[in-house]
């Protein structure tokens, strides 16, 4: 049975990779994709995930979400994904007032109707998911799994010394989503930054010679780059939210061990992720946190298949 | 055959503990007992060694070793340990400038002569083991591995909101250690706080009426207290540094995970430790970080053998 899915993002280079790896893979069922402000305003990361699936041929139901955190403001750097999301590919996005905010009633509506099948995975910040769950408490109860890309617990963060970004941008939503009960996976910078993509894989796609290949050769490329600004030892580029997915297909990719998970929502360590030790109340863990990742194996099925989709041809 | 260890403590509560508990464990060849400032300034940890060791009447050789940190200025507060470092019940300790600071030389003598069959462990600041291996670098090949009481990677610290205090002491002994290449396994906060000593222990060695006995409960009952005052929610007092001893002795009382492990050297972070993904050179990991303890196991032993070495009764 294909496992059922939601994919909350904030598209993002490493959002189009996860996208593309999802519509792919035969076992994920893809409901729908929700989305939020992240790396970039919603209006522009609506525009880029609606984009990704009209050149892959995916007509997934995509619903607008989130357009600020909970409580925080939110300011846009371009950095890494520049300033449109997809590496300057794509341009300016007009802003339709006209797309309603469906992601939240549709997070609940799917929870409801598929109760334990279903599989949500995040790749942006937890936004849409702490207002679902804050609108319907009792959907904590009944979803499957989330699998969440976000946090750094044994490394240092990427958006401060201590803070992943996804968790960063918005820390309320994040420590509200971590304390609900979910049955959480967090998948982190601990692994995601042990898997990278290449120059290879990105030459491969751009000799697909498709629109698709070619775009996402582009962006990635960007990303690319960005990466060598910033880390120039690495060799390649996190594949941080492709991971997510990864880990929802096939938990064997990554080992992890149950913690009582909290965030810091006040600085300097703003964002942090960390086991609470401190906890009033000796509960059980709330989250599983990924240590350690097969990276090969994930990385041979993500180049499989997002290299099979990015090469497929229109009529 | 007996595990030949040497000890190097900063006499501090938990370092009593830890002694008896090693002095009192038949696997044990404890060779020495080498000590730094820490707890209390180090004529004071000194002291606080030879008296524990004579009411224990084990005659194991103490060699007095660093009084500061290898960069930094110390100032003592007496919270958790008391002014003199065992709960306020052995008062001033007087300063003889006759003992010699002998603690490294010993250190790396013994390395040179039992190699592979010597076992570290420290349970304060790595002062002295940086000390040590910073004059003769040829023992890190040597040393058969170190346990180290110290750090926090998936939890928030105790000296700081970000370090552990042994670490945060003396955070550049600390770097130098782990970037040795010494077998290192850290057993940090996030497993030492789940060991926990409570007051059902401190009567049972009360009760037994020896000087020993009488005087671990005054400061442990200390202890207590104090962590009574800051860490309300716990049932007890974290067994830091017997657990160190306990994994040197019996490495199934935890699980380990293998990382690259560095020490930040500025403020926020200072003394906190992390994996080092954005180290220049990919080289394998060069510390066992616990991250899980059979805290029932351990403590089961622990207080079977102190609890045995407080009753003897002397002739």
């Amino acid at each position: 049975m294909k496992r059922k899915m939601i994919l909350d993002v904030d598209t993002g280079v490493d959002d189009a990779l996860a996208i593309a790896y999802a519509v792919a893979s035969e076992e994920i069922d893809l409901l729908g994709i929700t989305v939020s402000y992240g790396m970039a305003p919603v209006h522009y990361t609506y525009r880029n995930t609606t984009e990704i699936l009209r050149l892959l041929r995916r007509p997934v139901p995509v619903l607008r979400g989130s357009s600020q955190p909970l409580e925080r403001a939110k300011e846009y750097g371009g950095e890494f994904h520049g300033t449109d999301g997809l590496g300057e590919t794509l341009g300016e996005a007009a802003n339709d007032p006209g797309v309603p905010d469906r992601a939240v009633d549709f997070i609940i509506e799917q929870s409801r109707k598929h109760k334990r099948d279903l599989t949500i995975v995040t790749t942006g910040p937890l936004t849409n998911l702490a207002r679902a769950i804050r609108e319907d408490p009792s959907i904590v109860g009944t979803i499957g799994q989330v699998v969440a890309m976000g946090g750094a617990v044994t490394c240092p963060g990427n958006a401060t010394p201590f803070a992943e970004a996804n968790v960063h941008i918005d820390p309320e939503a994040a420590d509200a989503v971590f304390r609900s009960g979910l049955p959480i996976t967090m998948v982190g910078l601990d692994v995601t930054r042990r898997t990278l993509l290449t120059e290879r894989e990105v030459v491969e796609w751009e000799r697909t010679g498709t629109e698709a290949g070619v775009l996402f050769a582009r962006f990635a490329r960007f990303y690319l780059y960005e990466y060598r600004k910033y880390y120039p030892y690495l060799e390649g580029c996190a594949l941080h939210d492709p991971l997510a997915v990864g880990v929802a297909k096939n938990p064997a990719f990554v080992r992890s061990l149950p913690m009582f998970l909290r965030v810091d929502l006040e600085e300097p360590g703003l964002g942090r992720t960390t086991e609470d030790l401190h906890r009033r109340a000796p509960t059980g863990p709330n989250v599983q946190v990924c240590v350690q990742v097969e990276a090969s194996l994930f990385r041979d099925d993500f180049i499989d298949q997002v290299g099979r989709i990015l090469a497929e041809r229109g009529d």
